[in-house]
């Protein structure tokens, strides 16, 4: 037996008794005449004490041969600690030791394991087996065990069934790129990994399962952007017979029931907002609604005078910094040049600093007045001692922009507490979305998406303006799950397709087995899908998802632990029959 | 709103209540003036009545269009059947309907949707989404999910934790063949799919995780036998500072638990049977040991005599098959055909008959008196009314051929009952096993398995002697679930890599960062895994592990109902840098 106890487990009540305790070498202090050692495992730190007085003359020896991350069994007596450790639960005792066993010896680590490392990202990652000793990370893996543990306890007590879904599937054209896979017992063919089981979930609701969900992993062969992970987890849920408002209910619910196991948070109901409104009022489509600076539309108070960047805009869009009235002018200028960075994209920016004694100030003086500029502020709601900031342009850019600008200085404010849950659900969502390059509609969810009854007619008219019956829920500024109430007959499901320019054929041909399963009795459905990374991230105070995933991957897809992807062998290639090709210039 | 209640739901303390239902028309009795639907979902069957003198006739002849498997909405109030059906927890109860909406119709199924169909295996198979409506097949994607839902639970509360690892991994050239992923982003790389997490709870082992879980799809590229699927889902679980006493004790507790709670059955300990033995008694490192037909080896009471076919073999042994005394000619000629089958392979079987009066018949009379043969009986433990068979060869082949045939009679015999439960752990495996292709020694688990250290020193003189610290787990005569303790230090690692004929450069090769991860403080560990696929099977009382998958392969590897594998694109093919090449003749 390795261990009598774990080393997060002895407390003052243990004293006297005999125990054996198993770990890593956290460090050790050697005064000459008494070595402590800190003892670590997953559960905590255990001091232990080797004393000349007390200790065998070869127990001290040894302990004193110990280095960093050595893996020790000692056996010894818990007693009192002298001067007790108020920061660690053990830290009223500590073991007097009088047996050593080094388990195993260890290198010098390339970083400290310590909670602050002196180790970079890309070190840690070569050697992430040691970075996740850390309590950072440990604790994220922990953490994203009990959500996961908590997600699948509220939904089996909801009835919902885990049903697994196939991961070597078909290759289907729609949507990001596949990762493939070739096959050797059918040559010439290939699987695809999924890039979501939608499919196969809509198959179950066919299939009579009623309520499904799974957390799987889901894959994209997508160039990467910061924080995206070829493979990537997904809580992917569906039912049958439901409308969008039990599909609502019951992911609320799933969510709440989280912030309070998890995070010990009581939410109420979860405000709504429809798609229009979020882009209008944050010019977003997941707002973080932690605080304010709702964006005021400045044109019918703005446009009048003879302020030509204005008067020529689509759209002049405020809002108001709280407390941003005592900016330096550099700060200001800072400001600009930020919205001017080429990744927001603005020609310039309008302020106003509304100032304590009811005055403003603005950088527009030149065309507006101080009853003008009142009118701004009110549009704004801007406060004494609060900055307005303008932008104006073609509208869904300047909103864009704006919003980028809001979540800027809503973190220079820290107005973006880690620890404050602000979740909505954005319903409303347009059905279908313009594609500039290739001059088409395209659905924004998937073609399976049902448009809102009452809007079917403007398919023909103003396809743009369709409502789908779409929603997503948003928490702190991201999207954490998004998903719809499906199309399940054929007479939708052929509009649809019509719209989208497939032919009846390209329809048949992508999504036959899908459209042959309705033919058989498909009964109204919907569901969604939440990404596991983010809700785990953002329930545990942080945005990036790398770290709360065990091995993740870095921008150009690679496990830079374990050297993947690597090549193979001429002989792995030719059973399957493939050739590696000559890359084009 | 689709539905008020479930149609597993209503029951007689329901009556005259207004209810709203959905679901699945499972069949429709047309009696003219009434007509009686079967309204069916995932949670049972609820009879709906139309009846012309308190129905409005359109609603009855809307009714009278509803053809199998249509899907309807009804409103109708709750009635009291005046004929019951005990059959079904609503017969006491069917709906009066008066409103009728047809939600979706259907084509007639290409077989019935009934729990005995009369669809073969091959189109059952292509309208899966359709035999999952089947009580069979849905009531094993439940219990799965069950299954699944206590194993989570028992390990949590048990401080495992799960964590996920990648899919997108790395080929090594041991073990069966991987399917392997062309990289898009990495010119003429792969990564693999991973035959299982192996390498990767190790690390996580190192890195301090102390006890880890995942439920995890695993992929092989293996010419499919029966029942063998090339993704599968495995249980797989990993421990720090523990020995084969902790994990045994771990997962007798879990599977125990399982018994308990998804079987309601009771199990003590677990008897535990070494390797050796299994073999010996058995023929197989499987036993099913819910029946006897325990092996008596007979080469001390049979080859004293003139028959040389015994005298000559290195093995002779024997079971006593209860109450097969009575077996005619042509029924034991059968069994002697069906070890003669290649697939079995045996050159013959001697047989005795023990007669009620206490004598003895065999098919060797010639060469063996009475006496002899209450030697044999006694030595196979056969009563009177048994039935010996005797096989008898090399002492491998021999077991393997017995164990066939003590099998095969089990099945005839109906001993192997589906809801008797029979697990025992098998243990002490050898570490290598001799592999007559390369001639050379092999890990029988994996290179990581520990040997017994009081075994080590048989490493240089008798290598196939070397017992491994390597334990499965049978159920009913199905492995399903089996580990080891692994080696943490470099010195028996190093040892091992030299007896398997790995040179250090090969070693690190393949084995590198496992390697490396071992040089920074690695502790003790063990593990095992269960396949999950057989495990919910056996639980289930079945062994046909497809039937307990959602969307299973064939054994050509094709998902027949999506068409899987298929062909891509130049494009796509182009995009990853391959080509497919012409394959060998």
């Amino acid at each position: 037996m390795y261990r009598s106890h774990t080393n997060g487990a002895l407390r003052i009540e243990h004293v006297n008794q005999e125990v054996t305790l198993s770990g890593w070498v956290q460090k050790s202090r050697d005064k000459g005449f008494m070595i402590w050692v800190d003892l670590r495992d997953r559960y905590g730190i255990t001091q232990l004490i080797f004393d000349e007085e007390r200790t065998e003359a070869a127990v001290i020896e040894k302990a004193k041969t110990l280095g960093r991350e050595f893996v020790i069994q000692i056996k010894g007596k818990v007693i009192e600690r002298e001067a007790k450790n108020k920061n660690i639960p053990t830290g009223d005792i500590e073991i007097l030791v009088n047996e050593l066993e080094i388990l195993n010896e260890a290198n010098l680590p390339p970083f400290t394991i310590e909670d602050e490392t002196d180790g970079g990202e890309d070190i840690r990652m070569k050697y992430r087996y040691l970075d996740i000793r850390r309590n950072p990370v440990k604790n994220n893996l922990i953490f994203r065990s009990k959500v996961t543990q908590e997600v699948r306890n509220y939904l089996s007590n909801q009835d919902f069934i885990e049903v697994e879904t196939p991961y070597l599937i078909k290759s289907t054209p729609e949507g990001a790129r596949d990762f493939i896979v070739p096959s050797r017992m059918n040559q010439g063919e290939f699987y695809a990994l999924p890039q979501s089981p939608q499919t196969f979930k809509q198959l179950l609701m066919v299939g009579g399962m009623d309520k499904y969900f799974q957390i799987v992993k889901c894959f994209r062969d997508e160039d990467l952007r910061a924080d995206r992970q070829p493979e990537f987890t997904q809580i992917d849920c569906e039912l049958a017979f439901v409308e969008q408002e039990d599909i609502l209910g019951i992911f609320e619910g799933m969510t709440r029931h989280l912030l309070q196991k998890v995070n010990n948070v009581e939410i109420g109901d979860f405000p709504r907002m429809t798609f229009e409104h979020a882009m209008k009022t944050y010019g977003n489509d997941k707002p973080d609604i932690r605080f304010g600076m709702e964006f005021g539309e400045l044109n019918s108070v703005a446009q009048q005078k003879d302020f030509k960047v204005f008067n020529d805009a689509e759209l002049v869009v405020g809002i108001a910094v709280p407390g941003a009235a005592s900016y330096t002018r550099k700060e200001i200028d800072k400001l600009i040049s930020w919205v001017k960075r080429p990744q927001v994209g603005a020609l310039g920016m309008v302020y106003v600093k509304c100032n304590e004694d009811g005055t403003f100030k603005s950088s527009v003086d030149k065309f507006y007045n101080q009853e003008d500029l009142a009118a701004w502020a009110k549009a704004t709601g801007a406060k004494a001692g609060d900055l307005i900031c303008v932008l104006s342009g073609p509208a869904n850019k300047t909103r864009a922009q704006l919003s980028a600008l809001r979540m800027e200085l809503a973190e220079r404010l820290d107005l973006r507490k880690a620890n404050e849950f602000a979740p909505l659900w954005v319903i409303d969502f347009p059905l279908l979305e313009w594609d500039e390059e290739t001059e088409r509609y395209h659905a924004m969810h998937h073609p399976f998406t049902s448009p809102k009854l009452e809007d079917i007619a403007l398919l023909d008219t103003d396809p743009g303006k369709v409502r789908a019956n779409a929603y997503d829920l948003v928490l702190n500024g991201n999207e954490i799950g998004g998903g719809s109430i499906r199309i399940h007959d054929k007479e939708t499901q052929s509009l649809m397709f019509k719209h989208l320019g497939f032919t009846p054929e390209e329809a048949k041909e992508q999504f036959g087995f899908l459209m042959n399963a309705f033919e058989y009795g498909a009964p109204p459905h919907g569901g969604l899908a939440f990404g596991l990374d983010r809700l785990v991230a953002i329930l545990g105070g942080q945005e990036t998802i790398r770290d709360f995933i065990a091995f993740p991957k870095n921008n150009s897809g690679r496990d830079v632990m374990i050297n993947a992807p690597a090549p193979v062998t001429e002989a792995v290639l030719s059973e399957v029959n493939i050739n590696i090709t000559t890359p084009k210039e």
